[in-house]
Protein backbone atom coordinates (compact mmCIF):
# COMPACT_ATOMS: atom_id res chain seq x y z
CA UNK A 1 0.00 0.00 0.00
CA UNK A 2 1.04 3.63 0.16
CA UNK A 3 4.69 4.31 1.61
CA UNK A 4 7.32 7.15 2.19
CA UNK A 5 10.43 6.75 3.59
CA UNK A 6 11.46 10.16 5.90
CA UNK A 7 14.99 11.08 7.00
CA UNK A 8 16.10 12.18 10.45
CA UNK A 9 19.23 13.37 12.06
CA UNK A 10 19.37 12.76 15.69
CA UNK A 11 20.02 15.33 17.34
CA UNK A 12 22.19 15.74 20.71
CA UNK A 13 19.12 16.67 22.55
CA UNK A 14 17.18 13.79 21.52
CA UNK A 15 19.74 11.31 23.37
CA UNK A 16 20.02 10.35 27.12
CA UNK A 17 22.51 10.35 29.53
CA UNK A 18 23.07 6.90 28.26
CA UNK A 19 24.55 8.41 24.49
CA UNK A 20 21.06 6.80 23.00
CA UNK A 21 17.82 8.30 21.63
CA UNK A 22 15.57 8.50 23.86
CA UNK A 23 12.81 6.16 23.02
CA UNK A 24 10.09 8.38 23.59
CA UNK A 25 11.47 10.73 20.93
CA UNK A 26 11.00 8.05 18.46
CA UNK A 27 7.35 8.01 19.17
CA UNK A 28 7.44 12.30 18.06
CA UNK A 29 9.43 10.86 14.92
CA UNK A 30 7.21 8.30 13.71
CA UNK A 31 4.19 10.64 14.36
CA UNK A 32 6.10 13.11 12.21
CA UNK A 33 6.52 10.37 9.94
CA UNK A 34 2.71 9.19 9.73
CA UNK A 35 1.72 13.26 8.73
CA UNK A 36 4.27 13.17 5.90
CA UNK A 37 3.11 9.54 4.34
CA UNK A 38 -0.06 11.07 4.26
CA UNK A 39 1.22 14.54 3.20
CA UNK A 40 2.30 12.97 0.73
CA UNK A 41 -0.30 10.62 -0.08
CA UNK A 42 -2.99 13.40 -0.06
CA UNK A 43 -0.80 15.90 -1.96
CA UNK A 44 -0.85 18.35 0.68
CA UNK A 45 0.30 19.37 4.16
CA UNK A 46 -1.51 18.04 7.21
CA UNK A 47 -2.73 21.50 7.95
CA UNK A 48 -4.56 21.24 4.78
CA UNK A 49 -6.60 17.76 4.33
CA UNK A 50 -7.56 18.33 8.07
CA UNK A 51 -9.55 20.80 6.78
CA UNK A 52 -10.15 19.50 3.51
CA UNK A 53 -11.92 16.41 4.86
CA UNK A 54 -13.43 18.24 7.90
CA UNK A 55 -11.83 15.93 10.69
CA UNK A 56 -10.67 17.05 13.78
CA UNK A 57 -6.95 14.50 13.50
CA UNK A 58 -6.03 11.05 13.30
CA UNK A 59 -5.50 10.37 17.38
CA UNK A 60 -3.27 6.67 17.66
CA UNK A 61 -5.34 4.30 19.40
CA UNK A 62 -2.86 1.36 19.44
CA UNK A 63 1.18 1.78 18.62
CA UNK A 64 4.37 -0.64 19.67
CA UNK A 65 7.60 -0.68 18.81
CA UNK A 66 10.70 -3.05 18.76
CA UNK A 67 13.89 -1.60 19.38
CA UNK A 68 17.11 -3.81 17.93
CA UNK A 69 19.49 -1.80 17.46
CA UNK A 70 19.97 2.01 19.34
CA UNK A 71 20.91 5.58 17.48
CA UNK A 72 23.29 7.89 18.91
CA UNK A 73 23.91 11.80 18.37
CA UNK A 74 24.77 12.13 14.28
CA UNK A 75 23.07 9.61 13.13
CA UNK A 76 21.14 9.31 10.08
CA UNK A 77 17.99 7.23 10.27
CA UNK A 78 15.74 5.99 7.90
CA UNK A 79 12.17 6.00 8.19
CA UNK A 80 9.99 3.55 5.85
CA UNK A 81 6.67 4.19 6.96
CA UNK A 82 3.82 2.34 5.04
CA UNK A 83 -0.21 1.48 5.08
CA UNK A 84 -0.36 -1.80 6.45
CA UNK A 85 -3.75 -1.81 7.19
CA UNK A 86 -7.27 -0.42 5.62
CA UNK A 87 -10.19 -0.22 7.79
CA UNK A 88 -13.57 1.64 7.27
CA UNK A 89 -12.42 4.59 9.85
CA UNK A 90 -8.89 3.38 10.93
CA UNK A 91 -5.69 2.64 9.27
CA UNK A 92 -2.56 0.76 10.15
CA UNK A 93 0.70 2.48 9.43
CA UNK A 94 4.22 0.54 9.96
CA UNK A 95 7.74 2.43 10.69
CA UNK A 96 11.01 0.68 10.37
CA UNK A 97 13.54 1.91 11.51
CA UNK A 98 17.13 1.58 9.19
CA UNK A 99 20.61 3.09 10.81
CA UNK A 100 23.51 2.50 8.35
CA UNK A 101 21.88 -0.13 6.52
CA UNK A 102 20.58 -2.42 9.18
CA UNK A 103 17.12 -2.56 10.81
CA UNK A 104 17.02 -0.85 13.62
CA UNK A 105 13.67 -0.86 15.07
CA UNK A 106 10.17 -2.37 13.46
CA UNK A 107 6.74 0.34 14.83
CA UNK A 108 3.57 0.10 14.17
CA UNK A 109 0.28 1.80 14.72
CA UNK A 110 -3.70 2.47 14.31
CA UNK A 111 -4.96 5.47 13.98
CA UNK A 112 -8.63 6.82 13.50
CA UNK A 113 -10.11 8.72 11.08
CA UNK A 114 -11.96 11.40 13.83
CA UNK A 115 -14.62 14.39 13.38
CA UNK A 116 -16.41 16.17 16.15
CA UNK A 117 -19.78 13.60 16.95
CA UNK A 118 -22.61 16.41 16.17
CA UNK A 119 -24.60 14.86 19.33
CA UNK A 120 -22.39 14.91 21.99
CA UNK A 121 -21.18 18.42 23.13
CA UNK A 122 -17.18 18.03 22.92
CA UNK A 123 -17.41 14.67 21.93
CA UNK A 124 -15.38 13.32 19.02
CA UNK A 125 -16.17 10.37 16.86
CA UNK A 126 -15.09 7.57 14.32
CA UNK A 127 -15.88 9.19 10.47
CA UNK A 128 -15.77 6.66 7.86
CA UNK A 129 -12.94 7.42 5.44
CA UNK A 130 -14.13 8.67 2.25
CA UNK A 131 -13.10 6.88 -0.69
CA UNK A 132 -10.97 8.71 -2.16
CA UNK A 133 -8.34 8.73 0.72
CA UNK A 134 -9.14 4.76 0.91
CA UNK A 135 -8.37 4.75 -2.45
CA UNK A 136 -5.17 6.66 -2.38
CA UNK A 137 -3.73 5.13 0.82
CA UNK A 138 -4.18 1.64 -0.79
CA UNK A 139 -2.03 1.75 -3.78
CA UNK B 1 5.41 40.29 45.42
CA UNK B 2 3.29 36.90 44.89
CA UNK B 3 5.96 33.88 45.36
CA UNK B 4 5.76 30.23 45.56
CA UNK B 5 8.17 27.29 45.42
CA UNK B 6 7.93 23.94 43.89
CA UNK B 7 10.37 20.93 42.99
CA UNK B 8 11.02 19.04 40.17
CA UNK B 9 13.32 15.58 40.55
CA UNK B 10 15.45 15.59 37.39
CA UNK B 11 14.44 12.23 35.54
CA UNK B 12 16.82 10.26 33.65
CA UNK B 13 14.79 11.30 30.19
CA UNK B 14 15.34 15.47 31.29
CA UNK B 15 19.16 14.50 30.68
CA UNK B 16 21.70 14.53 27.90
CA UNK B 17 24.77 12.38 26.96
CA UNK B 18 26.72 14.68 29.15
CA UNK B 19 24.62 13.66 31.70
CA UNK B 20 23.29 16.72 32.56
CA UNK B 21 19.94 18.46 32.39
CA UNK B 22 19.64 19.38 28.51
CA UNK B 23 18.99 23.02 28.96
CA UNK B 24 15.94 23.81 27.25
CA UNK B 25 13.89 21.24 29.57
CA UNK B 26 14.34 23.74 32.26
CA UNK B 27 12.14 26.53 30.48
CA UNK B 28 9.67 23.58 30.79
CA UNK B 29 10.11 23.39 34.32
CA UNK B 30 9.84 26.98 34.77
CA UNK B 31 6.23 27.46 32.52
CA UNK B 32 5.28 24.76 34.87
CA UNK B 33 6.55 26.86 37.93
CA UNK B 34 4.70 29.95 36.55
CA UNK B 35 1.31 27.80 35.93
CA UNK B 36 1.95 26.44 39.59
CA UNK B 37 2.98 30.03 40.94
CA UNK B 38 -0.52 32.05 39.82
CA UNK B 39 -2.99 28.46 40.46
CA UNK B 40 -1.38 29.48 44.18
CA UNK B 41 -2.28 32.93 44.17
CA UNK B 42 -5.85 32.32 42.27
CA UNK B 43 -6.41 29.23 44.78
CA UNK B 44 -7.30 27.50 41.06
CA UNK B 45 -5.99 25.94 38.92
CA UNK B 46 -4.78 27.08 35.44
CA UNK B 47 -7.64 25.49 33.74
CA UNK B 48 -10.07 27.49 35.41
CA UNK B 49 -8.53 30.79 36.13
CA UNK B 50 -8.20 31.01 32.02
CA UNK B 51 -11.89 30.54 31.74
CA UNK B 52 -12.76 32.64 34.67
CA UNK B 53 -11.21 35.57 33.49
CA UNK B 54 -12.19 34.92 30.08
CA UNK B 55 -8.64 34.93 28.42
CA UNK B 56 -7.07 33.11 25.69
CA UNK B 57 -3.32 32.53 28.16
CA UNK B 58 0.02 34.30 29.18
CA UNK B 59 1.93 34.10 26.43
CA UNK B 60 5.84 34.70 26.72
CA UNK B 61 6.88 37.32 25.46
CA UNK B 62 10.46 37.91 27.04
CA UNK B 63 12.51 34.99 29.21
CA UNK B 64 15.99 34.51 29.84
CA UNK B 65 18.45 32.46 32.00
CA UNK B 66 21.84 32.49 33.62
CA UNK B 67 23.09 29.01 34.13
CA UNK B 68 25.67 28.42 37.39
CA UNK B 69 25.81 24.98 37.76
CA UNK B 70 24.83 21.79 36.23
CA UNK B 71 21.70 19.43 37.58
CA UNK B 72 21.95 15.50 36.98
CA UNK B 73 19.24 12.51 36.78
CA UNK B 74 17.64 11.88 40.29
CA UNK B 75 18.93 15.58 41.77
CA UNK B 76 15.68 17.34 43.21
CA UNK B 77 15.72 21.04 42.12
CA UNK B 78 13.87 23.86 44.29
CA UNK B 79 12.13 26.32 41.80
CA UNK B 80 11.84 29.85 43.83
CA UNK B 81 9.40 31.81 41.50
CA UNK B 82 8.34 35.28 42.62
CA UNK B 83 6.50 38.18 40.91
CA UNK B 84 9.10 41.06 39.84
CA UNK B 85 7.13 43.38 37.79
CA UNK B 86 3.56 44.07 37.20
CA UNK B 87 2.62 46.17 34.04
CA UNK B 88 -1.11 46.94 33.01
CA UNK B 89 -1.26 43.93 30.63
CA UNK B 90 1.69 42.09 31.68
CA UNK B 91 3.85 40.83 34.49
CA UNK B 92 7.66 39.62 34.83
CA UNK B 93 8.93 36.40 36.67
CA UNK B 94 11.84 35.34 38.20
CA UNK B 95 12.54 31.49 39.18
CA UNK B 96 15.35 30.91 40.98
CA UNK B 97 16.71 27.08 40.83
CA UNK B 98 18.50 25.49 43.95
CA UNK B 99 20.38 22.59 44.23
CA UNK B 100 21.48 20.87 46.92
CA UNK B 101 21.29 24.36 48.44
CA UNK B 102 23.59 26.23 45.70
CA UNK B 103 22.20 28.58 43.17
CA UNK B 104 22.30 26.75 40.29
CA UNK B 105 20.19 29.12 37.69
CA UNK B 106 18.01 32.25 37.46
CA UNK B 107 15.35 33.23 34.89
CA UNK B 108 13.42 35.74 34.40
CA UNK B 109 10.42 35.89 32.24
CA UNK B 110 7.65 38.33 30.55
CA UNK B 111 4.14 37.20 30.00
CA UNK B 112 0.92 38.91 28.47
CA UNK B 113 -2.38 38.50 29.60
CA UNK B 114 -3.97 38.17 26.36
CA UNK B 115 -7.80 37.54 24.79
CA UNK B 116 -9.27 37.64 21.92
CA UNK B 117 -9.61 40.76 19.23
CA UNK B 118 -12.93 41.76 18.69
CA UNK B 119 -11.76 43.05 15.52
CA UNK B 120 -9.09 40.97 13.90
CA UNK B 121 -10.43 37.22 13.73
CA UNK B 122 -8.03 34.94 14.89
CA UNK B 123 -6.10 37.29 16.41
CA UNK B 124 -5.47 38.21 20.30
CA UNK B 125 -4.41 41.35 21.89
CA UNK B 126 -3.07 41.79 25.43
CA UNK B 127 -5.86 42.97 27.91
CA UNK B 128 -5.85 45.25 31.57
CA UNK B 129 -5.29 42.56 33.89
CA UNK B 130 -8.50 42.79 36.53
CA UNK B 131 -7.33 44.96 39.82
CA UNK B 132 -8.10 41.48 41.98
CA UNK B 133 -5.48 39.72 39.58
CA UNK B 134 -3.03 43.05 40.60
CA UNK B 135 -4.06 42.96 43.85
CA UNK B 136 -3.27 39.53 44.65
CA UNK B 137 -0.05 39.47 42.23
CA UNK B 138 1.44 42.47 43.60
CA UNK B 139 0.59 41.04 47.21
CA UNK C 1 4.46 -9.67 41.08
CA UNK C 2 5.90 -6.21 42.82
CA UNK C 3 4.22 -3.19 41.47
CA UNK C 4 3.87 1.12 42.49
CA UNK C 5 1.38 3.50 41.55
CA UNK C 6 2.65 7.07 40.53
CA UNK C 7 0.55 9.94 39.63
CA UNK C 8 1.44 12.39 37.01
CA UNK C 9 -0.51 16.02 37.14
CA UNK C 10 -0.73 16.61 33.18
CA UNK C 11 1.29 19.92 32.23
CA UNK C 12 0.46 22.30 29.54
CA UNK C 13 3.07 21.86 27.68
CA UNK C 14 2.33 18.01 27.68
CA UNK C 15 -0.09 18.51 25.38
CA UNK C 16 -0.82 19.09 21.45
CA UNK C 17 -3.15 21.41 19.77
CA UNK C 18 -5.91 18.63 19.95
CA UNK C 19 -5.98 19.61 23.48
CA UNK C 20 -4.87 16.08 24.50
CA UNK C 21 -1.48 15.00 25.78
CA UNK C 22 0.62 14.28 23.03
CA UNK C 23 0.76 10.55 22.97
CA UNK C 24 4.97 10.11 22.87
CA UNK C 25 4.81 11.91 26.36
CA UNK C 26 2.90 9.01 28.09
CA UNK C 27 6.30 6.94 27.31
CA UNK C 28 8.27 9.20 28.92
CA UNK C 29 6.19 9.42 31.94
CA UNK C 30 6.09 5.28 31.47
CA UNK C 31 9.96 5.17 31.57
CA UNK C 32 9.60 7.42 34.87
CA UNK C 33 7.11 5.07 36.21
CA UNK C 34 9.22 1.92 35.56
CA UNK C 35 12.24 4.06 37.28
CA UNK C 36 10.05 4.48 40.38
CA UNK C 37 8.82 0.86 40.09
CA UNK C 38 12.13 -0.36 40.52
CA UNK C 39 13.66 2.05 42.92
CA UNK C 40 10.56 1.09 45.14
CA UNK C 41 11.52 -2.66 44.94
CA UNK C 42 15.07 -1.80 45.48
CA UNK C 43 14.51 0.82 48.11
CA UNK C 44 17.04 3.10 46.97
CA UNK C 45 17.29 5.54 43.73
CA UNK C 46 18.06 3.95 40.25
CA UNK C 47 21.62 6.03 39.90
CA UNK C 48 21.99 3.84 43.16
CA UNK C 49 20.84 0.59 41.85
CA UNK C 50 22.22 0.82 38.48
CA UNK C 51 25.72 1.35 40.39
CA UNK C 52 24.84 -1.49 42.93
CA UNK C 53 24.45 -3.67 40.70
CA UNK C 54 27.44 -2.61 38.03
CA UNK C 55 24.99 -2.24 35.32
CA UNK C 56 24.53 -0.07 32.20
CA UNK C 57 20.79 0.24 32.45
CA UNK C 58 17.79 -1.46 31.51
CA UNK C 59 17.13 -0.28 27.79
CA UNK C 60 14.05 -0.86 26.33
CA UNK C 61 13.61 -3.40 23.63
CA UNK C 62 9.78 -4.17 23.68
CA UNK C 63 7.09 -1.56 24.15
CA UNK C 64 3.57 -0.66 23.08
CA UNK C 65 -0.18 0.63 24.36
CA UNK C 66 -3.51 0.94 23.16
CA UNK C 67 -5.32 4.71 23.89
CA UNK C 68 -8.74 4.42 25.62
CA UNK C 69 -9.55 7.57 26.61
CA UNK C 70 -7.46 11.21 26.17
CA UNK C 71 -6.36 13.11 28.79
CA UNK C 72 -6.02 16.77 28.96
CA UNK C 73 -4.14 19.68 30.82
CA UNK C 74 -5.03 19.34 34.26
CA UNK C 75 -5.76 16.25 34.96
CA UNK C 76 -4.17 14.12 37.44
CA UNK C 77 -3.66 10.59 35.83
CA UNK C 78 -2.45 7.55 37.97
CA UNK C 79 -0.06 4.72 36.34
CA UNK C 80 -0.22 1.85 38.31
CA UNK C 81 2.92 -0.40 37.22
CA UNK C 82 3.94 -4.19 37.61
CA UNK C 83 5.94 -6.36 36.68
CA UNK C 84 4.14 -8.92 34.51
CA UNK C 85 7.11 -10.82 33.46
CA UNK C 86 10.56 -12.23 35.08
CA UNK C 87 13.30 -13.69 32.45
CA UNK C 88 16.59 -14.35 32.78
CA UNK C 89 18.02 -10.98 31.68
CA UNK C 90 15.28 -9.40 30.91
CA UNK C 91 11.33 -8.40 32.71
CA UNK C 92 8.12 -6.89 31.51
CA UNK C 93 6.38 -4.42 33.21
CA UNK C 94 2.43 -3.39 32.76
CA UNK C 95 1.53 0.57 32.85
CA UNK C 96 -2.27 0.74 33.32
CA UNK C 97 -3.26 4.39 33.46
CA UNK C 98 -6.41 5.64 35.12
CA UNK C 99 -8.00 8.94 34.65
CA UNK C 100 -10.95 9.66 36.94
CA UNK C 101 -11.22 6.11 37.73
CA UNK C 102 -11.56 5.02 33.95
CA UNK C 103 -8.97 3.00 32.44
CA UNK C 104 -7.38 5.30 30.07
CA UNK C 105 -3.78 3.63 28.67
CA UNK C 106 -2.73 -0.10 28.98
CA UNK C 107 0.95 -0.40 27.75
CA UNK C 108 3.64 -2.83 27.99
CA UNK C 109 7.37 -3.19 28.06
CA UNK C 110 10.48 -5.74 28.42
CA UNK C 111 13.47 -4.31 29.40
CA UNK C 112 16.82 -5.87 29.52
CA UNK C 113 19.33 -6.10 32.07
CA UNK C 114 22.42 -4.83 31.02
CA UNK C 115 25.92 -4.18 31.40
CA UNK C 116 29.70 -4.00 29.74
CA UNK C 117 30.77 -6.80 27.26
CA UNK C 118 33.47 -7.01 28.37
CA UNK C 119 35.04 -8.70 25.23
CA UNK C 120 34.15 -6.12 22.43
CA UNK C 121 34.83 -2.32 23.08
CA UNK C 122 31.96 -0.08 24.11
CA UNK C 123 29.41 -2.87 23.25
CA UNK C 124 27.25 -3.96 26.07
CA UNK C 125 25.35 -7.53 26.60
CA UNK C 126 22.46 -8.70 28.66
CA UNK C 127 23.37 -9.81 32.40
CA UNK C 128 21.35 -12.55 34.25
CA UNK C 129 19.64 -10.42 36.95
CA UNK C 130 20.93 -11.59 40.19
CA UNK C 131 19.10 -13.57 42.67
CA UNK C 132 17.91 -10.74 45.18
CA UNK C 133 16.67 -8.82 42.15
CA UNK C 134 14.72 -11.36 40.60
CA UNK C 135 12.79 -12.30 44.04
CA UNK C 136 11.89 -8.83 45.01
CA UNK C 137 10.45 -8.22 41.11
CA UNK C 138 8.80 -11.25 41.49
CA UNK C 139 7.33 -10.95 45.04
CA UNK D 1 31.29 36.61 11.91
CA UNK D 2 30.66 33.24 10.84
CA UNK D 3 26.58 32.81 10.14
CA UNK D 4 24.62 30.05 9.23
CA UNK D 5 20.82 29.46 8.19
CA UNK D 6 18.93 26.54 9.27
CA UNK D 7 15.44 25.73 8.59
CA UNK D 8 13.04 23.98 10.80
CA UNK D 9 9.55 23.05 9.37
CA UNK D 10 7.01 23.36 12.81
CA UNK D 11 5.60 19.89 13.56
CA UNK D 12 2.17 18.89 15.20
CA UNK D 13 3.88 17.72 18.42
CA UNK D 14 6.28 21.05 18.50
CA UNK D 15 2.76 23.20 19.42
CA UNK D 16 0.90 23.27 22.49
CA UNK D 17 -3.04 23.69 22.84
CA UNK D 18 -2.78 27.07 22.08
CA UNK D 19 -1.91 25.54 18.85
CA UNK D 20 1.29 27.57 18.81
CA UNK D 21 5.04 26.42 19.20
CA UNK D 22 6.21 25.61 23.23
CA UNK D 23 8.18 27.90 23.40
CA UNK D 24 10.75 25.33 25.47
CA UNK D 25 11.25 23.67 22.09
CA UNK D 26 12.42 26.56 20.27
CA UNK D 27 15.13 26.41 22.47
CA UNK D 28 15.67 22.88 21.13
CA UNK D 29 15.64 24.30 17.88
CA UNK D 30 17.83 26.89 19.01
CA UNK D 31 20.78 23.88 20.79
CA UNK D 32 20.83 22.46 17.57
CA UNK D 33 21.19 25.48 15.03
CA UNK D 34 24.51 26.31 17.40
CA UNK D 35 25.67 22.91 16.37
CA UNK D 36 24.75 23.14 12.65
CA UNK D 37 26.41 26.82 12.79
CA UNK D 38 29.81 25.26 14.20
CA UNK D 39 29.96 22.28 12.54
CA UNK D 40 29.72 24.29 9.04
CA UNK D 41 32.56 26.56 10.53
CA UNK D 42 34.79 23.30 10.82
CA UNK D 43 33.34 21.70 8.17
CA UNK D 44 32.49 18.54 10.15
CA UNK D 45 29.98 16.97 12.41
CA UNK D 46 29.71 17.69 15.89
CA UNK D 47 30.53 14.75 17.15
CA UNK D 48 34.05 14.95 15.42
CA UNK D 49 35.09 18.63 16.05
CA UNK D 50 34.08 17.63 19.91
CA UNK D 51 36.48 14.39 19.61
CA UNK D 52 39.19 16.39 17.62
CA UNK D 53 39.55 19.31 20.12
CA UNK D 54 39.35 16.83 22.99
CA UNK D 55 36.85 19.07 24.16
CA UNK D 56 33.39 18.15 26.18
CA UNK D 57 31.26 20.12 24.90
CA UNK D 58 29.86 23.90 24.84
CA UNK D 59 27.71 24.05 27.54
CA UNK D 60 25.29 27.04 27.85
CA UNK D 61 25.62 29.91 30.08
CA UNK D 62 23.17 32.32 29.82
CA UNK D 63 20.17 32.36 26.80
CA UNK D 64 17.14 34.80 26.12
CA UNK D 65 14.75 35.40 23.83
CA UNK D 66 12.28 37.72 22.25
CA UNK D 67 9.18 36.43 20.76
CA UNK D 68 7.75 38.81 18.56
CA UNK D 69 5.38 36.57 16.54
CA UNK D 70 4.16 32.84 17.35
CA UNK D 71 4.44 29.67 14.94
CA UNK D 72 2.70 27.58 14.11
CA UNK D 73 2.11 23.85 12.69
CA UNK D 74 3.31 23.28 9.14
CA UNK D 75 5.33 26.83 9.45
CA UNK D 76 8.55 26.65 7.97
CA UNK D 77 10.27 28.75 10.23
CA UNK D 78 14.31 30.28 9.07
CA UNK D 79 17.16 30.67 11.81
CA UNK D 80 19.65 32.91 11.00
CA UNK D 81 22.21 32.17 13.22
CA UNK D 82 25.81 34.31 13.79
CA UNK D 83 28.73 34.36 16.04
CA UNK D 84 28.52 37.78 17.83
CA UNK D 85 31.03 37.51 20.72
CA UNK D 86 34.09 36.10 20.70
CA UNK D 87 36.18 35.42 24.39
CA UNK D 88 38.87 33.38 25.48
CA UNK D 89 36.79 30.50 26.54
CA UNK D 90 33.97 31.44 25.44
CA UNK D 91 31.41 32.89 22.35
CA UNK D 92 28.15 34.52 21.55
CA UNK D 93 25.88 33.46 19.23
CA UNK D 94 21.94 35.57 17.77
CA UNK D 95 20.00 33.75 16.30
CA UNK D 96 16.91 35.76 14.68
CA UNK D 97 13.64 33.42 13.41
CA UNK D 98 12.20 34.62 10.30
CA UNK D 99 8.40 33.17 9.55
CA UNK D 100 7.03 34.33 6.28
CA UNK D 101 9.49 36.84 5.92
CA UNK D 102 8.67 38.63 9.35
CA UNK D 103 10.93 38.48 12.49
CA UNK D 104 9.41 36.03 15.17
CA UNK D 105 12.17 35.89 17.41
CA UNK D 106 15.60 37.39 18.76
CA UNK D 107 17.79 34.96 21.16
CA UNK D 108 21.09 35.14 22.00
CA UNK D 109 23.29 32.72 23.97
CA UNK D 110 26.62 32.58 25.50
CA UNK D 111 28.49 29.09 25.52
CA UNK D 112 31.77 28.26 27.20
CA UNK D 113 34.55 25.39 25.75
CA UNK D 114 35.00 22.99 28.35
CA UNK D 115 36.92 19.91 28.66
CA UNK D 116 37.97 17.97 31.68
CA UNK D 117 39.41 19.51 34.60
CA UNK D 118 42.81 17.60 34.96
CA UNK D 119 42.94 18.40 38.91
CA UNK D 120 39.05 17.42 39.79
CA UNK D 121 38.02 14.19 39.44
CA UNK D 122 34.91 14.52 37.73
CA UNK D 123 35.28 17.91 37.16
CA UNK D 124 34.72 20.40 34.15
CA UNK D 125 36.86 23.47 33.14
CA UNK D 126 36.69 26.23 30.46
CA UNK D 127 39.14 26.08 28.04
CA UNK D 128 40.81 28.32 25.71
CA UNK D 129 39.35 28.30 22.65
CA UNK D 130 42.62 27.37 19.99
CA UNK D 131 43.56 30.15 17.49
CA UNK D 132 42.31 28.34 14.28
CA UNK D 133 38.85 27.78 16.22
CA UNK D 134 38.77 31.60 16.92
CA UNK D 135 40.03 32.68 13.68
CA UNK D 136 37.27 30.82 11.86
CA UNK D 137 34.33 31.65 14.22
CA UNK D 138 35.27 34.86 13.95
CA UNK D 139 35.88 35.44 10.44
Amino acid sequence: MFSNVTRVEVQFGDCDPAGIVYYPNYFRFFDNATAALLSKAFQMHKRLWIEKHGILGIPMVDTGAQFFKPSRFGDEIEICSEIVELGRTSFGVRHTVFNGGEKAIEAHEKRVWVGRDPEVEGAIKPLPMPDDVRSVLGA
